[in-house]
């Protein structure tokens, strides 16, 4: 390895009004050290931890963005590593008295002129893959649904060119479950608007079991997508009945495990014949559904990664497009923030809602947001959840927060566009899970301990906190944002990196590294409700 | 398709002081049938589902089991077809005042001289297949572990012939969750005891991210299974570190996506060489530990199937074996005839408290037992969950029940043998998750409506409750105990066949149908406690 620019000992601060900076250096500093300002480290202080720049006498302030992310449990003097143990963390923000849509910033500029390679849809969205999804009602079709997907991408896939994938939707829901209870609704529509999802072309196919509580009817009740697809009504004559887009495996005509295979096949290649019909086309940047989260973060995570995600949200709203952060349990410590940045005293209350709901499922299972932090967050220098907080709502950017969105909920449906707060768990998989069933065609994903992170259904953009990180995992990767703590780029420069290279994943014309060797994590719902 | 031989009109009645009985027949019976007791149906009645024998005005007690399923909602005349929309549900069972350890049945007399070929493990467990099993401590990694596991299969698998598979077991489970939540010991236990299953012939192998929440030394602490494997030291030299059986994708060593795949496959090498050094022996039928589930129930669920397992698990518990039973929502209608059958009060106190537990996790949700059923189920002619109980129960038999588990606990950790109640949900994939915990070798799956099941780390036996479905599922189903109502064999008949097959299968004789086909469903954890 070479050496690096940055052998000078560094640090970052967040805030002129902070008290403690962020260790630059790749392996941290000695005790010792003198950095250019005349500070000089009392301790070694590993990388991506936090100095403190001034003495914090017992029971002061820490504050790190301008927000008090501690109090001092005993007297630190400058110089000192400011670690967790050091702290007593601050109580979560209560619930009233918010400010309501305080902030009336100056509308961004319009960007324009920014378009990628889309499939249209039929409902006017538009995907940035041309996948063959395969929704399942219940798990027990698991096993066959596998079988039959890796035979139609043996012996139908290569007859279509044009289709990129095809995907079985298996999830763990659908039967032994208490499908009546109250929040049942969120892992049924997750389910359902998943199916929607722009990347699947509209081409619904479903694989039932037959007994199962989740009826197809159910998940896609009228209204939603219709099963009987009437585009094949053609095929059969207008007075005969169209055949359902639904292979049951327990209907009668299955004689032997085969015969359900042969179904599921015959399905498929009707409905890949349309989507290898279709191309890609000019669209503007304002079709892009963007979902941002982050996982395996360290204390970097809101220094480089998500600042840089940040302008690139900023670049996306100007652009028309619609960008959604999530991750609850992260951002409630700053929902003083999010409510004033909201539109509207109504998107206001609907922040609160869901901070409040979640607050309450927390306490049912006799827990609080501090849950949410991991061993890796502390060793990589984030003290406790508010730290982690402040660094996580960066990935929202700068423009007012035009909508919510429930656990499940999808963006078209409520017509929103722009900045979104789409509530999900922080859980890399369940978020993902939600925001493919918000309706995202791209998802980008920040990380500082590093994840292999990769979904089947959309492109998964990986952005590195740390240019250790991403030479490690050099093709794992796909941005670096480690370069603004080296000092070799700006935020500005890896946002607008970020921004172009998502109309080039978008279209079609580069793949992610997740794409590149196929890695898929699992579909995971959420669902509060019980299991029986 | 041949004709039946029982094309006779047919009902079955499961207890003398019954009112209601079950028609039997293919595509069940029409109005105006005449039974040979001189019954003659007023209603078109469907196959499974269940006829008045006499009047029952309304408010009176319907009985089936000899226990009330429901009250007549009305006047039911004699021949009607009884179903759920005609009958009041009885009120769960309270928890008070139940009868303790009263039930002291005769020994059942030893079963001796059955045995089986199977591989003994160093902690005294025996495997009925020699397995490669790579745990995963968080879901982060499985795209990872599915990546290499592919090639292990393709590149290593093929030098140990002796190696019947290599699985990852992956999850959903650990981060992005509450895992200080008083809950989160039960997917914790259970991730940690199916690492111990005895088919993984205590080859530990672990895939870990680094900065996930359940690290390696959390899901397998000192006294359970070293991770340092003591064996390795010969190979290091005694004074040296043995090498830590885990790979941890975050480590500084991983430079590259393939330096991952590299770790994982070296790792498996090793274990590979000492799985293929091993082979079978001959060891008694009390080494079988076998679960025992239903699924896609219907009324011939407690008529057939059920009861033909019942027998078999007396002639397991008889040869000395461990036999488990599940569900919690199934039995809890049950919960006097289990409390009368324990061997102690201590038992019975605890089949008490699991059942209290789990009213209590269903009511947090607003829901109760009530949610168990399935529209399948109603329309296999289970008219609710009373009825569906007690075919449930029917699966343990006659044995006095000895222990129990409760989710996620291990049978050998607590020195269970004989008839234990293992407590899990009903779900046919948490079920057999928390069964794989509990240390199972054999899995026995009854279905009436048909489903697919299967595991890639333990055979699954699955029992048909009817012909015609053995008859279309001819290459999925392993058992047809519809034979018992067609009046070809007795339940005795089918019991023996099944404990003859079980032995087959435990010695790797006979191959399970979703074996031959690979049909492996996903492992679903219970995580009781909040996702973050
Ligand atoms: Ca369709
Ligand atoms: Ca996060
Ligand atoms: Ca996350
Ligand atoms: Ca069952
Ligand atoms: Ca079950």
């Amino acid at each position: 390895m070479t050496a690096l620019p940055s052998s000078q000992p560094r640090y970052i601060l967040m805030h002129e009004a902070d008290n403690v900076a962020i260790v630059v250096n790749d392996g941290g500093l000695p005790a010792g050290t003198v950095f250019a300002s005349g500070l000089t480290l009392r301790d070694k202080v590993p990388q991506g931890h936090k100095v403190a720049l001034v003495d914090l006498p017992q029971g002061s302030t820490v504050r790190r963005y301008n927000v008090p992310i501690g109090y001092a449990l005993k007297d630190i003097p400058a110089g000192s590593w400011v670690h967790e143990r050091l702290l007593d963390m601050p109580a979560a923000r209560g619930l009233d008295n918010l400010p309501i849509a305080t902030v009336k910033p100056e509308p961004l500029p319009p960007l324009e002129g920014y378009t990628f390679e889309g499939y249209r849809n039929a409902d006017g969205s538009v995907g940035s893959r041309n996948i063959l999804a395969i929704t399942t009602t219940v798990q027990c079709v698991a096993g066959v649904v596998e079988f039959a997907v890796k035979r139609i991408k043996d012996e139908l896939l290569p007859r279509f060119p044009n289709v990129d994938d095809v995907v079985g939707l298996e999830h763990s829901y659908g039967c032994g479950v208490a499908i009546d209870a109250p929040d049942a609704i969120i892992p049924i529509r997750t389910l359902r608007n998943i199916t929607l999802n722009p990347n699947f072309g509209g081409e619904v196919m479903v694989v039932s079991l037959g007994c199962e509580k989740l009826q197809p009817e159910r998940l896609l009740p009228p209204g939603t997508i219709p099963i009987m697809d009437e585009r094949n009504v053609a095929d059969v004559g207008v007075t005969a009945e169209a055949p359902l887009d639904v292979v049951c495996l327990q209907s009668e005509q299955h004689v032997g495990f085969m015969s359900m295979i042969d179904s599921i096949m015959s399905a498929a290649e009707l409905h890949l014949e349309r989507l290898d019909a279709r191309r890609r086309e000019t669209v503007p940047a304002s079709e892009l559904v963007v979902g941002v989260q982050c996982g395996g973060s360290d204390a970097f995570s809101g220094v480089t990664a998500n600042p840089a995600v940040g302008f690139c949200t900023d670049l996306l709203v100007r652009a028309g497009a619609t960008v959604m952060f999530s991750e609850t349990t992260e951002v409630r410590d700053g929902i003083d923030q999010l409510t004033a940045r909201a539109t509207t005293p109504e998107v206001a209350e609907a922040m609160i809602r869901e901070m409040a709901w979640y607050d309450a499922y927390l306490e049912k299972g006799r827990v609080d947001r501090s849950a949410n932090t991991t061993p890796g967050n502390k060793k990589g220098g984030l003290s406790n959840i508010v730290e982690k907080a402040m660094g996580s709502i960066v990935k929202s950017g700068s423009a007012p927060i035009s909508g919510v969105l429930s656990p499940g909920e999808k963006v078209r449906q409520k017509g929103l566009k722009g900045l979104v707060f789409a509530a999900t768990p922080a859980s890399d998989f369940i978020c993902g899970t939600l925001q493919l069933a918000a309706g995202i065609n791209l998802h980008v994903f920040t990380t500082g301990r590093g994840t292999p992170y990769g979904l089947a259904e959309v492109p998964v953009i990986k952005v590195a906190t740390r240019t250790d990180l991403a030479r490690r995992w050099h093709d794992l990767m796909d941005i670096n944002a480690g370069r603004i703590a080296d000092g070799d780029a700006t935020i500005e420069d890896v946002g607008r990196e970020l921004f172009q290279f998502m109309l080039d994943v978008a279209s079609g014309r580069k793949k992610t590294w997740a794409e590149h060797w196929k890695l898929h994590n699992a579909l995971v719902l959420f669902n509060p409700a019980p299991v029986t």
